[in-house]
């Protein structure tokens, strides 16, 4: 079994994330759920995101309908661009997204960008053939990838949204007024967003339903290297990929001109430095500057960052100049001037964007976590960053008597509040500390005893099996500390 | 202007939520979006709700698809039953909900499992006309107030969900399986709901797209009143209404059948301790048993947690006993059996469920908490709990000179990753402090002459506007303690 196997064994077994609907025969592929396990982590994930580039930066966030009416996405151009290429077999009608069909079938990477004509010309000069029945492929349509909705009893036409973005755009104004905003300003989102795939991957990796946490940096184009807060992060190292990888500070990244401009720089900056705190390896990440073919519609200066996982290298965040795209064309529709003023220039903003997909953050997290320890008895640890573990603490009663439990239950009710704890009584002490380790629980408090004489308890350190006794009085700001960001 | 404007008014002006897509025309009612502070408000609130009702009670936390399939809404029964009664007027084709039609007309409250017969018979006895051009108004029918979504090539025919426990009853199985669960057990999450509303209202409180927090325990219907947990609780003081409010503890309640067993009593008092932590006056508060005809269909006891507003009793929380309606229901459509073990006896569980809409409680927070001080200049000020205000804290070089700004910057950067702190250098101080007060800021930190002196500065507190000098380096305890819940 390869570790993505594994880790979606251990998803479904312990409760990170499963198939939605899965009682039903007729649910559709590309729907997930997080278990309690998975929302513990993903909160957590927020949080840390929140920390380390909402608040950090000074940024707003907001929270809009995944609703949005139909001239959103006639002035983004979803209504229009944001399609897939889709065949159908002629003899038993079953539909293929045409560009994954010649790449698994021809071995040929599709750009994104490529007409129908492009794609039926690869079609026919590979032969491609239905995978099903071998039966002929026909001519390639466009398949718009939005979800459509009817609302009221007007059926008034309405999409929910592809990307959480296109809330931020069509709020700049109110809230660059309200907040009393100054150029450059972040805004921050996170929530869903819908995608009516036409071949969803298993698990988390493609969804037709998934989490996006999107931050856009209005700015001024003027003023793109002119930004005080640059020397915070000039030194911090980015890992460039071309035909190979090389780590550059941002300041020499700039002078090669790998980076567009310090502003681009800036945020890369928090963004790899945020990653440094989710446990995934620095050392298996890479931000890959995107082709002409390769980049969305919007996007002028694309980076992808990328992430070596066991099924190859995953896309986690796409970091888009997007220039002044939106505001230009929901200004134009919309019949409104969104210029604003940055000091005494009226100024239309450009975006840079920093648009994270989290469901894949929370797989690759899991991953570069699983660790099978050789050395003690093939033993499964996610050693996960104590403050990302779902379950900070473990309360065990060392056996079954009810002296044991009391003290233990009295534990539990002093901290259950503020920490995620799992009390467990059930099985060998053994047994009960491979289960806490297997979902990344850093710390075991186990009641023995000793507990009894001079209530004191053993703490049980998940990576090194350590145990030190401390007071059950201090357990409460041990924790505290111990799960510190 | 009344309490309800001004609140919204105060919402639009300082970010705390306002329409969706604005800048369109084509923008439907009932769709909303959470500003910066109404994010930071409303993610508070519902750690709060973590905090106090799913870790204090040991519960697990889903979050799952908003998407589900068909078949899940034909075992729910809302593809037949989820339905409002319609009419049309015959002349200019207006839509109206017709049970709202008839209460605004003539004054007459339309149980909401009202046939159609009736509803027309109301509409004939009272010669209610269309309120738009005074046509004649179309018989009844039904609207289905799910929204449709199809799925993939195939068009597979899926729905929004309208209300999130649908998936914690889909999931139970997998849940009480992997977490290795015990009756009672409760399984809540926090998530979107959608229905196709034919009239949504202004604001927060009947929107087409909703935060919903339900709660559902499943337990074993020969257990309700064998509970250990029930002696934390029995004290607890609850306000039922019938005719008029009468206060009584959870033990009063259950010897006077008011309440019908210890379980629905224990979850109760949770729902108010919780409450009572969210800075809603509990003298305006209530519980009310709900009659036959105003229950949902799947219902067989069930209270509503209101408050009172300035628009009248707002329901927040429906707290209905579903008895074995879903999961026996999912059992048979999905041909699965949905029995657990509870010691050792196979059960088919019953649900207890706390249905809070997220929505409708931030607004009725924000409307308990607005007090306009006529004591001093007729400041307005949101006395928040520091815990559920947006900004925790304001920080203000009191003139607008290099070294004041470079303290204030040292302190901003020093605290903002772990509270939510709003730098503000423009005008007076007075002013200044106005506009943290309006949105609940429980503190202004003001760096001043002395600051330059001895690095302390003062600390302002929102609501006796006292002030008291503390060191710098102590800003960032003293906040950990003020905000603690």
């Amino acid at each position: 079994m390869n570790t993505y196997d594994e880790i979606i064994q251990l998803a479904l077994e312990r409760g990170f994330y499963f198939p939605s609907s899965e009682l039903y025969s007729d649910a559709n592929a590309g729907f997930w759920e997080y278990g309690p396990n998975g929302v513990r982590m993903k909160n957590k994930f927020l949080d840390l995101w929140r920390r380390e580039l909402v608040r950090r930066d000074n940024m707003l966030e907001i929270d809009g309908s995944q609703i949005m009416s139909k001239n959103v996405f006639m002035a983004s151009g979803h209504l229009t661009n944001f399609t897939d290429p889709i065949v159908k077999c002629k003899k038993c009608s079953s539909s293929f997204r045409a560009d994954k069909l010649i790449q698994e079938v021809a071995k040929i990477d599709v750009p994104e960008r490529m007409e129908n004509e492009g794609v039926d010309d690869l079609i026919l000069q590979n032969n491609i053939k239905c995978p099903l029945c071998k039966g002929e492929i026909s001519k390639s349509e466009r398949f718009n990838m939005m979800f459509k909705i009817e609302i009221g009893p007007n059926r008034d036409e309405a999409y929910l949204r592809p990307e959480t973005c296109q809330s931020i755009f069509v709020d700049f104004s109110r809230l660059f007024k309200v907040s009393r905003g100054k150029l450059p300003l972040g805004i921050a989102q996170v929530g869903k967003s819908f995608r009516n795939e036409i071949s969803p991957r298993q698990g988390l990796l493609r969804l037709r339903e998934f989490y996006q946490a999107e931050i856009e940096i209005f700015c001024n184009p003027a003023k793109l290297n002119d930004l005080n807060k640059y020397d915070e992060i000039k030194n911090t190292l980015l890992r460039f990929y071309d035909t190979r990888i090389v780590e550059l500070s941002v300041e020499e990244a700039l002078e090669q001109e790998i980076l567009p401009n310090k502003l681009v720089g800036y945020y890369l900056a928090l963004l790899v430095e945020f990653f440094d705190k989710t446990g995934i390896d620095k050392k298996r990440t890479r931000l890959r500057r995107l082709s002409d073919q390769e980049k969305a519609f919007y996007s002028t200066v694309a980076f992808d960052f990328e992430v070596d996982t066991s099924i190859g290298w995953l896309e986690l965040v796409a970091c888009n100049y997007r220039s002044d795209y939106d505001l230009k064309s929901h200004s134009a529709t919309s019949k409104t001037n969104l210029e604003v003023m940055d000091e005494d220039t009226k100024v239309l903003p450009h975006v840079f964007e920093l648009s994270l997909g989290v469901d894949r953050c929370i797989y690759s997290i899991l991953e570069h976590s699983y660790f099978i320890d050789r050395q003690n008895d093939d033993r499964v640890v996610l050693k996960l960053k104590p403050y990302l573990s779902p379950i900070h603490a473990g309360i065990l009663p060392l056996i079954k008597k009810q002296e044991f439990k009391d003290k233990a239950s009295k534990l539990l009710s002093n901290i259950r509040r503020d920490f995620d704890v799992f009390y467990d009584e059930s099985g060998s002490i053994g047994r009960r500390y491979r289960r806490l380790e297997e979902i990344g629980t850093p710390f075991a408090f186990t009641i023995d005893h000793q507990t009894l004489a001079d209530d004191t308890i053993t703490v049980r350190f998940r990576d090194s099996m350590n145990q030190e006794r401390i007071k059950i009085d201090e357990v409460h700001s041990f924790l505290s500390k111990q799960i510190l960001f």
